[in-house]
This record gives structure tokens, sequence and C-alpha cells, in this order.
């Protein structure tokens, strides 16, 4: 897989947010050659700070993928294309659908247009997203589970990664998808819970200030993010990944109240108050949720290496030193 | 059912169209004040002579359901929504993907923020397709088929039925999807096969010419058009439909080769000839589908009430009096 990717061409949609940002990192070490392209959109995942130290390893192109000018260029030369900008927010999409249409539908769309038109010879990797299961009708969640998104960012993201695999299937744009459960890990946002509300808990945390669990007996997996690059790397390299679409997990699935304790336990102090969920929250919430992610594992290998104790204390640690750079 | 409908009001997007229209001349023989939305576009089934007869008992508003601005005026003050309009050609969805997502997925969107801003207790009824199982796994289909959409227009009609889903289970709009297969009957589009590759034989058989069925042994199902009003009547006014997919089915599977048999059988004379699928069907095609449909017979009571060979009796009776009007 590393040499494969080596002196590649390479293009990161989102590539200055969490995900992206971590996967250039790997990249560029390996000795890829990196084009960043994000929109910037202070709600969203990109920060510039996310880059500190490779910024001249990196070529970055401030732009947004609703713009098709851009895209058609950009995805030009281009081996690997990991498309990862997206629109995140459940509640954000609900209040905007519209915007949330855009970006995650109606951009990959011409994304897959350019690359169809322009370069059809390119490897796509999608990053989709648990959330359209909707609420499951049985745990653990595998890649047959019926699809029924309980909001817009689930519908929008549902049609999203089907583009992607009938890309693959009509016109042979070599794509595959993988749907993320929460992603985590430093250079994450932490201002709000927009991308993930984990990021709120340790920013609170670091702040010395209480944080909120809401109801606390929900059980979801969490996945580290050099775990998830390293699977977008596998699925980039791996002709098997083609037109399919892969579970990624964690090494467990954890109660919040549980996982709250065990934050506090790592950080050696901290408290959180359990309170209700929100009414706007509560209807379009997905109750309890984890992967089976047998698939990606049996077909691709892929194994997460970070346990979520090693992941938190790594996370904490990250943001101890570099907060501020993310208020 | 029918005194339900008596005296409500009543809008139909997609109203001019062939399935649409069939709806409105039920509807106001049923005494219910009927508006017609319907965009004309040439290459769509809308069609003026469609409400010949009726014209002056239903009120015709030529728009587009993408009209944000005409849509959130129309859908006010109306009890029940039957939103049928759509792009139906799985070819043009390749060849004009933003189109169809722009008619198929954002316009329903759009449709629905209206109601749920300017008429949250309105009903809806939308017309979904087979189109989102993609290949089948198992025969019939039943609803929790998985949904692998095959071509653009399935993967923007999966996004537009779950919209309705949604709006229903997080805003309370009381909305239902009927999945519908092969549809067919007086007033469907024979210019071509846009909406169904059975008005192109029977407008060529009506001509005199032979048509041509390709491949031949696929197998499909096809439900009379007054089935399928009578079911969209039923779902539009039943609580239990809320928040729920069904299928629609007829009264047997057939194979396209015996389909022709029969509608030459039917017609008292007439040719077809089988060729080969061409390549650009053949890498969207689903194979065989045939729906089971069960779950709309139970909980609605519905079932077709015309065989196959009467449709097709009074479909070649139709089109042999009216062709020139569908030209």
């Amino acid at each position: 897989m590393e040499s494969v990717l080596r002196e590649k061409q390479v293009l990161i949609t989102g590539g200055l947010g969490f995900i992206g940002s971590t996967l250039a990192r790997r990249l560029v070490e390996l000795g890829a050659c990196v084009t960043l392209v994000d929109s910037l959109i202070p709600e969203y995942g990109g920060n510039l700070f996310n880059i500190a130290g490779i910024e001249d390893r990196v070529r970055v192109n401030i732009s947004d993928v609703r713009d098709e000018h851009s895209m058609k260029y950009l995805v030009q030369g281009q081996d690997v294309l990991f498309n990862l900008a997206g629109q995140t927010s459940h509640m954000d999409s609900m209040q905007d659908p519209f915007t949330d249409l855009e970006i995650n539908a109606r951009a990959q769309l011409s994304i897959l247009e350019a690359c169809r038109k322009h370069n059809p010879g390119i490897k796509i990797v999608f990053a989709s997203t648990r959330q359209v299961y909707g609420k499951p009708d049985y745990l653990p969640v595998d890649e047959n589970h019926p699809l029924r998104p309980v909001d817009v960012n689930g519908v929008n993201k549902m049609a999203g990664e089907w583009y992607h695999i009938l890309y693959n299937n009509v016109y042979g744009i070599r794509a595959c998808v993988l749907r993320l459960t929460n992603t985590y890990g430093p250079r994450m946002r932490v201002k709000d819970a927009r991308q993930t509300f984990l990021g709120v808990w340790i920013r609170l945390l670091v702040e010395g200030k209480p944080f909120e669990v809401w109801d606390g007996q929900q059980v979801r997996d969490f996945t580290y993010v050099n775990d998830v690059t390293e699977a977008l790397m596998l699925a980039a390299t791996s002709d098997q990944a083609n037109g399919r679409i892969y579970n990624l997990g964690g090494d467990r699935a954890i109660s919040l109240k549980a996982l709250a304790d065990l934050l506090v336990e790592i950080a050696g102090g901290g408290s959180y108050l359990v309170r209700e969920f929100p009414a706007e929250r509560r209807r379009i919430d997905i109750g309890d949720y984890y992967a089976n992610d047998r698939l990606i594992r049996t077909e691709l290998g892929w194994e997460p290496a970070i346990s979520l104790r090693e992941g938190l204390a790594h996370t904490l640690a990250y943001y101890r030193s570099h907060l501020a750079d993310y208020l």
C-alpha cells in the first residue's frame, strides 16, 4: 500500500479538515504529491493549523466542492481522489437542508461527472456515514442493513455514496465508499458539536469545565482518526474495493456514560452532568449504534490499531497543547 | 375513501401527465376541488389532451416543481397533495444527471419545506419507483429489499422518497410513498420510451409497424393506471399509511416476450422483432423484477381490479382512437 501511494498525485477534498489533514500528513510522509481542496467555511472542519509543519509539502487550493469549474480543473492529472468534503452536522442539515443537499449530493455528482469527462482513470474513495442506516434494526449493523435515514444529512449522504457506486459500475470510474462512525482524534473540530460531540467534551475538559452527557445510556463506537486514514489508504490501493461499501467500527462499543467516565479517568480529573436529550435532537436521533466492520477487515485487512483508551489519551494531550488553535 | 375526498382541496403535481390526469378524472367525479400543476416540458408526460372533457372542472396551473415560489403559493390551502411530477427516463438521468437531481430530489425537498412552513396539515402521497431497488437479490421484491439503485434516476428518487418519510417522522407532515412498477394504460406517453417501453410498443402496433422487444426473457410486472390511482387515493385517505412505503404490483409477472405475444393476440395482429439489449441500456438495466405488494393489500385493502389482458385491451382501444393526440 505504501509503495503504491509513493509519488502518486493525490487530491483530498476537505483537505484542511480533521480527517483530510491527518491523511495528508501520512501521504506526505510516504512521498505522495498531495493537493488539498478546502472551502474553509467557518462552520465546517477546515483549519489551516491542521497542516502546521507540512504546509510546504502540500499544495493548498481554497475552493468549494460546489464550484464545478475549480473541481473540473483540480481532478485532472490526479491518480487518487480522497473525497472527504461534506457538511457533517445533522442539526444544520435540518435547518438548512438545501446547503446540505448541494454539498453532500449535488457536488458529488458534479465531481463524478468531472472525473468521467476529464479523468476517468482516477480512483475515488468517498467518506460516507453510518447516518444512512437510521435507527438500527439490529446490532452490530452490517452493510446489508436497510438504509432508512432519519435526517436530511443521512438522505443526502446516501445519494452521494450511491452516485459513487453507480459511476463505478456504469462508467468504470473506480470508486468505493467507507461508512464512518464517530471518528475522533487530534485536529477534530472542538468549537461545537457540528463534527462530533466528543470534540465539545474534550474542549470543556481541557478548559476545566463540566461537559454535558445527554441520556448517557446510548451505545456508540469510535474510530481513532489514524485508523480511518489507514482504511482510506487501503481502500485507495485495493482493486477489490472498487464498487464496494465498507463500514468502519472501533475496538469496542461503549455507552456514552461509560465513555465520559473513561475520559475523566484518563484526564485525571474533570466532571460532567447527565441531562435529557434536547427535543430537537431526540427526533432525529438514531439510538444505539455500533458497526459490524468484518467486511473491511476480511477484504482489505484493515484493523483498528489504536484502542479507545490510547486514542483518547492522544487526543487529550493534543488539545492540552493546541486548544487555542481550534477556538 | 370516496366520501373523504369529496369537496377536498387536492393538488396534483404532474397533473397533466399520464397518472396525474387519470387521477384528476376520478377526483373530479368524486367532487374534489382539483388543481393540476404541470410544466408541460415536451420530453415529459404532460399533455393538455389528457384532461379533454374535464378542463372546465379542474384548475390548471402551468409551472415547474423546481419553481419554489409557485409551489410555495400552490400548496397553501390544500388538503391533499398527490406528488407525482418527476423526471422518469433512466437514460435521460444518465445523460443529464443534474436535471434529474433538481426535479426528483431538490424540488421534493423544497415542496416539503413549503408544506412545513405554510401548510403543515397537508397530506402527501409521493410516487416513487421500483428503480430504487436496483437489481433484485430475490423475487418478488418486498419493501425490505436493500436499496441499491443502478442509475442516477434511482438515486434521486430514493432521496426524494426519504425526504417525504423523514418530514413525516420529524415534523409530522403526513406523507407516504408508493413504489410504482410499470404503469400502463390510456394517456401514457407513446412518443418514445421515456415513460414506459410499452408506450412505444402500442404506438407502433397501432401504426401497423413491427415493434422491438429487447432480449424478451426479462420478467416484469405491470399495473393498470386506474389501479394505481385507486392506490394513491387509498393512501391519501388512510392514517395508517403515514410514514409508510408501499410497493405496487400487478396481477401477474410476465416475460417481455410473452407480453409481446399477448399484445399481438389482443390486437388481432401485428408483429415484433426480438433484438439484443442496446449496450447503453444494458449497463443500467435491473434484470428481472416483480413486486411483492402484500403490504398495501393487507394494510390498505388495495387490490388490482384490472387484469393485464383487459388493461392492454383498453389501452389499445384508446390509442386506436386518440393516437394523433399523443404524437
